[in-house]
């Protein structure tokens, strides 16, 4: 018969030791920190792509210089990004530490902080990307209707830049979005066993 | 001592009978039948104020015409909102059925669908209202940079009202992250208990 321990103290600390929870966790933390790694890349990529995207055109006499600065959808893009950045790579330190302590120690009020931040990451990311998609739609083809004009014909490098950021961008997010569900998993199988604890006798 | 019984189907179907579960689960019904009945009615009644926002302004001798199809933004909104008020609908009745029915019975595909469903929704919904704000925004105080010119001085009346659907579509997308947890919530801590179900003894 596998063994299987199932130990609770009374700060809500769950510790798994068993046979197939061990391989799960292992797997489920080694997805984590490289997505969490990932998300961490990719979302520095595009806030450099987009923050060091600049384009001078000439037209006629005058000096038109196009900067990220132009468009406020990127400059959310860019300040979403450096969070989600910045969050991520600290979650991913938090990662190492806990693979190299080794065992799953998972206490509720972490696993909520966590979920919570990876919800507000995941979701922050898609609000941004879906500005900045937006803003770079007009950019390409106009608004006809409403007299925005299509600039990415003026000023085609600028926008092929910005396009590449906001990929870079997407891929970061799709990252935090798997991240997210992963959390949710880690937080929310605690409720499984910690509801049944009481009346649960666990053989050895 | 409270009465405890897990059962489990080779289908994967986990029944759960305690006490504190089914306060738990009742209460989770009721939350995610309400949120979800909340998320139909906004979707529904943000698609209905931005399909039938226009406006009529003379400018000179031209008569100049403001609908929803002129802003891509809007139509994305109206399409996500459609979507996802059908969708909350359907969900809707499935929890008023699961709840005549009275006890949970949950499996891990029918949990997994909702589960994906709900997380769809909820970023699909989020991206709409991010594009469609974004676009507010430029019609509210113009992109200077990018003459991109303000037209909600103009068009009063339609900017108000497509901000009112807005708001309506931004609060349905807010009952749709709650209700997206939930569902993690209802797929997740069956793993809490199945992986300990060989090695546990249920005591009555």
């Amino acid at each position: 018969m596998s063994y299987l321990g199932v130990g609770s103290s009374p700060g809500n600390v769950a510790v798994y030791h068993g046979g197939k929870m061990k391989l799960l966790d292992r797997r489920l933390r080694l997805t984590e920190l490289l997505l969490r790694c990932s998300a961490t890349v990719l979302a520095l990529l595009a806030l450099i792509l987009i923050v060091t995207d600049t384009q001078v055109k000439q037209i006629f006499t005058i000096e038109k210089r196009a900067k990220y600065t132009d468009m406020k959808a990127l400059v959310f893009l860019v300040v979403a990004n450096g969070i989600a950045a910045a969050y991520s790579l600290l979650q991913s330190v938090r990662c190492v530490v806990g693979s190299m302590k080794g065992s799953v120690l998972f206490n509720k009020p972490l696993a909520w902080a966590i979920f919570s931040g990876d919800q507000a990451m995941a979701y922050m990311s898609v609000a941004a990307i879906a500005a900045s998609a937006e803003s770079g739609l007009i950019g390409i083809r106009g608004e006809e209707e409403l007299q925005w004009m299509k600039l990415c014909n003026m000023f085609g490098k600028f926008c092929n830049r910005a396009a590449g950021g906001t990929a870079s961008a997407l891929l970061a997010s799709v990252a935090m979005v798997f991240v997210s569900s992963i959390s949710a998993f880690s937080l929310f199988r605690l409720y499984g066993s910690t509801q049944r604890q009481p009346n649960v006798a666990v053989m050895k």
